[in-house]
Parts: C-alpha cells; sequence; structure tokens
C-alpha cells in the first residue's frame, strides 16, 4: 500500500530498473504486511551530478515511502535491512548507497481509485 | 495552497499535462477552499514501465498534496471525488487510474516567496 | 541530515544547478544545526510550463525538505530567509520566486544507509 518513490541513477537500462522496482517491492511484502498486489512505485532517473549523497561514488538509490501511520518501529527496521539486502543482490546497488525515508499520514489521506477515500469508505 | 505533485506517462502533449493541472486546479478550488490564485504545481512525465500502479494500463496519473493539518475528512473526499470526475472529463484519465496521497504538515513549515513563512509572519 | 528535493526549470546549465544545489546546502547547515557534511538532495529539472507558481515568471525554484520533527520555528524561518538569500546571490533566483514546504517524520523513519534505522540504532 505504500507509496514508492524510487530514485536511481539516469540512463540505467531497464531491466536495471525494473531489478530495482521488483527487490523494493518484494521488501516491502516481506516486512510491512501489505498485500502482494499493493504495488504503487514511481522510479526516476536522476543524474549523478544531481543526486547527492555524501559525495558517495557509484550507483545509489533513495526510496521515499509514503504510509498510513501505524507501521510498528521494528517492522520499518526490518524493511530497511530487507531492501538493502535485495537491492544489493539485484540490481547490485551498495548498502552503503541506498537511503530510505518514511513520510506517514492518516487513514483519510489516500485514494487508491475511483475517487473514493478506500480506507474510510466504509464507514 | 496546496504544493501537489502530478505524476502522468510520458510523452503526453502540452495540452494533455495542461488539462490535467487544470483539472486539479479546479477541484482544489472548488472542495478545499483556498484562494482561486494560490496554484502550486509540479508536473512530471514517468514512462510506463516506471509508473506501476497494480498493474493498471493505459492513461494513469498520482497527485502527491502537501498542506497544512486542518482540512476536514468530507472535504478531502470531496476532492478525491471532484479531480475523479473532472480527470475523466478531461483529459480523459479512467477514475480507476488516478490515484490520490494527501500529507499534511504546520503553518510553520511553509514559505510561499520571499524567504517569509507567510502562515506565522504576522505574528 | 534533511532530505531535500529541489525543482528548477529545465534546461539550466550544470554549474547553475550546482549553484542552487550548494546555496541550499549553506543555508541548511548556517540554520538548521546539522552537521557540514550531511548532505542529501535530488535536484530535478521541470519546465516552465509544469511548473507552477501563481503565474510567476522566469527563473523559480521548489525545496522540498523532509526532516525529523523537532526543529524550532525560528529555526525553520531563518532557513527561510537564508535560502532566499543566498539563491538571490547564486545563481540569482528572485525571492519571490522561491517556494519552500517543510515535510517531518519521526527518529526510526529515516535510514542513511545501510539498512540500518540510524537514530534508534543505538537503542
Amino acid at each position: 500500500m505504500p507509496l514508492v518513490r524510487i530514485s536511481v541513477l539516469q540512463n540505467k537500462s531497464d531491466a536495471y530498473r525494473e531489478a530495482v522496482a521488483d527487490s523494493v517491492n518484494e521488501a516491502v511484502i516481506d516486512t510491512l504486511d501489505f498485500p502482494p498486489n499493493d504495488r504503487y512505485q514511481l522510479v526516476q532517473g536522476i543524474a549523478s551530478r544531481d543526486f547527492e549523497l555524501q559525495e558517495r561514488e557509484g550507483d545509489r538509490a533513495v526510496l521515499e515511502l509514503t504510509m498510513r501511520a501505524g507501521q510498528a518501529q521494528e517492522d520499518k527496521e526490518a524493511f530497511y535491512a530487507r531492501a538493502a539486502e535485495l537491492l544489493k543482490q539485484d540490481p547490485g546497488i551498495p548498502s552503503e548507497n541506498l537511503m530510505i525515508v518514511i513520510t506517514e499520514n492518516g487513514e483519510e489521506d489516500w485514494s487508491f481509485r475511483d475517487g473514493i477515500a478506500q480506507f474510510i469508505a466504509s464507514r
């Protein structure tokens, strides 16, 4: 269910970008207790000179997740570890070059489709 | 007043993108009680393969709104419905392919111009 | 420490974009009490027609900062003023065309690297 903005370096192959998106989605499903088909991702390429992480070099990624408040701290920590592990495996992004930031909001702040606020619509 | 990030598919015409931005702005004004000239929008094109909404096909849009806390739940629901309605009319985005996410912040978190925090500057 | 998304007009020179990023980083360090090497920035170019700030013309920038809750209101105000001052000096962005929005989150919402939540990992 989270909306995930994924920033990677520009001019990567489609296969690379798909591997990143797949690994992130797998980490979400493994650790954050969302249904498998709840995949909402926007992938964006950014030039190296426009993508600054403390002067780190080489492959890098920033994940910005927006999700409904309520995830346990331990689950967030599990997500960070799992995302780092999977992205290192495929497509090979070094864990030291992975940054993750979560922003939370409320139940009434989501419309997944159809102009309806699904979390509160059944009330 | 909200800052709205609008993501649509890449390689759409200027007219398409303008129609999206206009429809979103009209929905904001109709439902969220902001002044008509408070339009702050960033439109971004994203390739279909980088733009994942549960494997939905065809035209799609994600709206990410950041706004000051305090909007009523009913007004947010009205916004979702109105945005879906207007975007379906023009430029014809199916409502099932529209996702909207709101993130709230505080009065002190806004500087609209001039390096001043307008909401609190008069205190 | 904040993650800063910087939006400027498309087709600007590398030197222009670097000047924007440097000025923003200097303002962060001057006013928000972060270590000098805590630079996390994503710079994005957006076409003029896709970059709407109340019909303002010419050079413009939007800064979206995500940071851990706890910064004093006075420090945020100092940041807005300093960022406007520095961006006006270099690369010459008029202060009336600078918008800044801050979103806050929690300590457990950050992984700067290595799949670890650095703010809470020592507990």
